[in-house]
């Protein structure tokens, strides 16, 4: 089938690449003409701007919209919005907050064009690796848009089946589900990712305390200086705690145990953020995840200005002064 | 080569097995005396008690003790020390506190015999699975126990070989590591199982706010209902969050989506805790692994005293009364 | 001066009195009849509704809104701006949220009426020790209303002045601060909930951790059975962790070492959710203040179903069963 | 009555003061010869050594050790219960862990020297204000030392009585308290401290909040630019979070608001490490006071291990780079 392809960048380059090596007509556009050149050399339609793409398609149409997240993609739904027909349909697949979703499906659906919101899980690995989807939307359009999915899931692969599955439906075990309506996609992204952080930071304080332990400051006796390269890769094979991040933390370790190329300024991205405000909306405790987000900002600050106050108030009570490195 | 198993639970016994398998003489003995007979049926040569262990290995000795973590493991290695002659060695393969494994060893030392302290994790898996494994110990005998650590390990299997490990210590591919002397071994699996209540919680705050989503209290235009389990399910397949925990979550959901079979009063045991003493120890903060263990801890209790001080300030200052149902 | 209040419940009524005695003229509603006649039978001006309220008040009018946060002062606050002449203005001494009052100020503007918003502590005990109040709004407003602020203030009284303040604005000693623009008055507020959550959970943990030091499951050597009473009396004495939630907690376990009349089952409002927003917004850690809402989420469940896929996920890797009891 | 008096520190000397002027004979040794002399100066009885102390007092003797805790503490108690007979009384002020006073009363007990261990809380402040005290020991021991604990105590002062105290234990309402045996002071006092941090933490993140309200990142119509020393001031005013160390905050604030001699690296001592330690033993969920800890832990590192592999995972999976500034 037909699908119009906005943002060649990361994601949505790869993402083109995968759905048109399986057979589909991609009409792909980004504000830079090279990018465009660059697809259209590899056997895609390049369009020079947003009526192109539509222009170039055939109803009903499907745009993919692959964008950061905020105001870039809220500009681009709007403007496809205007140009798109009834019958034709907007997907967005980038990291947008699921409220966004539920307004932009609402407003669209006046004008009869739907609304499709994918998270998409895979990062750089995702062209041969293939994307984890969570899909939400309107059940025609998803089911429409089925072939594209199925183009850029990872399929089931050697992943062993779970037992039980049976009469569920085959799409998760492909890589990809219809989660809801409008939103639920990205909510389920959301969440996704606020759990990676919380796995990442689990892995994180572990290899932390792991590396703490040839400390200087403990009993002789109990130091231990761990090969951690080889901790990352034992654990990988057999253990509870095997997972896709720590083949990534083995890698990484395997070249360099320092980690010396990094200093540890932890960005974090609305995903993370957002699953807080959930978990507070709904008045669920988020002890860890909320705890791996504060551990970022933290982690982008030389001192906070609490910790000042804490020196300030163990000066006043007790005349402590601060110890002279200053950590 | 041979050696004594004490200790025919879910864990010892499949390790017997698996070593009897490999074609190694296991000499087994458990308080059961039916059990005992089981394995002597299945090929092993089954003891009576300790010092039947010990006289039917040939000099060096190597005697595997798995059995509970505690007085039980301390009073059998004190035993087979006592039995033991120089030249022998204990194995304690259960989750001891490491600085009970650094004590002993030297304790052990005085007379000449070796003490080996292997973390092992792989569950009720492990028979299949393979075990993966932890190893603490002087060098010579490590390497002596060699063949019974590789009958044990899960190989290097299907799992994808990391990039850039050449010129590495082999065995971590193959499922063991030895990662220092006598209580590095427990040490590491320590921190792999604070890491695993990390993990752990990261999933269930996850599914919990997933779950929560349905809420009758959310505004109506925002609430989902989700099947959780195609959720797992999909997310084995290409994200990021990919795991073996995953997996077994995914089983469970599919099995049945609310999960009635579990109440969510969860145990804990002593690993999550020295993780986190050791953190402390270390002056390494630890937030995700202690809030996770914080959990267990509050899950096994109906309401702490703390809660009801916080209910009793609130109704000094401002009057107020619980709700009525009372949670 | 004169001022217009709306709601005479336990806090409104009392500022109304503690106004009303300082000798200013009240013009009183509430929807309840008979507390109307009440306050009116205690000297002040009881209204009949709003457009009463409004009528019976000489330009330029100042009506103090003193109702639920939400809907209810929403509700009121238009319902005045239509009554209200320019020249006049509303105040909201509630709860609400400070982006609710940045909005409600640009609208009001426009009809010429100012609105300032009052954030107020102080509880039951507020018409005896006075409230302490933070103020957002226009300048000139602020300084016109003085003389409310004055008399529902606590004054300097007997607590010692800080020293070093010499310069600074005076009315922060007598318990009363403008704080900024519209909106700033409930921010600070809100950090004040904010920062009391996380007293009390800091109380509630070590109140906690005595009371367990009895627990049957430590050696006996090392148990305790403290009397918390006596702890959290002599705690107020000199002690670093004096304060005044002590000093209720004091007088609650005074009455009730056990606190039986409470079982725990914690409510939390609007501020404490919205300082952990707040602090996400700004990317600021906010590690114990989250902490401390999420215990009052969790206080109010049985079990999260968190807790259950946890024991699902043990049962699946170690054929773990949750204890019998079940907590 | 009499009292040797070891250590002169900012702590020890202060109470030994503090009993001097209530009438009482103190027998005093430092290891500074000059500042012996200086309280000699005083009319101060000073010592040239451990011996002269015991030498000095009558039996039975009281000696009160105000030593850093830890080896230095240990070392002149065991040289104590060398130079002390039947019936004299070792009283340790300093802040060690209870387990060590369970363990020397037992060893001291043994020689028929009583032990009694006094958790002291004041700081620089105790000179004036008195020192709250909590007391572990055997009933006749510390009804022998009622004097000098009443000597130290702040006494009933201006701080408002308790309601529903009658019939309970006057000594509370002067300021000290008599927690058990021995241990028993330690042990609250170490709890003392733990809620201390947790306080301390709550108090930090709302200020931090609110500095950070005028972040240049924030939609301008939301930036606030409070001033922090007069928020500290209004709370200590009827509002709910008044206390001792708000007071404290007042003061910092107040002399420079933007705390500009503080860097925020911030110490711990043992009794915040030991409170989380306690509630590991108990099963007790602590989130806020090992929170607060971790904070003091994180506070004094430019960047953990633990952040840089979060870095190195964000790189492998997405091949997302740190901020150029990094943090």
């Amino acid at each position: 089938m037909q699908l119009g392809m906005i943002g060649l960048g990361r994601m949505g380059g790869n993402m083109a690449r995968r759905i048109h090596r399986a057979g589909h007509e991609c009409v792909v556009f980004s504000q830079h003409e090279k990018t465009v050149a660059e697809f259209a050399h590899e056997g895609m339609i390049g369009a020079s701007g947003l009526p192109d793409v539509v222009a170039r398609l055939r109803p009903p149409r499907a745009v993919w919209v692959m964008l950061p997240a905020g105001a870039v993609t809220e500009e681009t739904v709007a403007a496809l919005s205007d140009l798109l027909s009834a019958g034709d349909c907007v997907i967005d697949g980038g990291n947008t907050f699921y409220k966004d979703d539920i307004r932009r499906a609402k407003a669209l659906a006046a004008k009869g064009v739907a609304y499709v919101d994918v998270g998409t899980s895979g990062g750089v690995w995702g062209l041969d690796r293939g994307y984890c989807m969570m899909i939400g939307g309107a059940k025609p359009e998803v089911e429409r848009l089925d072939p594209i999915f199925k183009a850029l899931a990872p399929g089931s692969g050697a992943i062993a089946r779970t037992p039980g599955r049976e009469g569920r439906d085959p799409r998760a075990e492909l890589g990809y589900i219809h989660a809801g309506p409008a939103g639920a996609g990205h909510f389920v992204k959301m969440i996704h990712n606020g759990i990676e952080y919380g796995l990442m930071q689990a892995y994180a304080e572990g290899f932390d305390i792991l590396r703490g332990k040839a400390g200087a400051h403990l009993p002789e006796a109990e130091r231990f200086t761990f090969d951690l390269a080889d901790i990352a890769e034992v654990w990988r094979r057999g253990s509870v705690i095997s997972s896709w991040l720590l083949d990534l933390s083995a890698m990484a370790l395997a070249e360099d145990e320092t980690l010396a190329n990094f200093q540890g300024a932890v960005e974090d991205s609305g995903e993370g953020r957002w699953t807080i405000e959930a978990a507070i909306e709904e008045a669920t405790p988020a002890n860890v995840l909320a705890a791996s987000l504060f551990v970022r900002f933290r982690s982008r600050q030389a001192h906070t200005f609490g910790e000042r106050l804490l020196s300030a108030m163990r000066f006043k009570f007790g005349g402590h002064v601060e110890p002279p490195s200053g950590g």
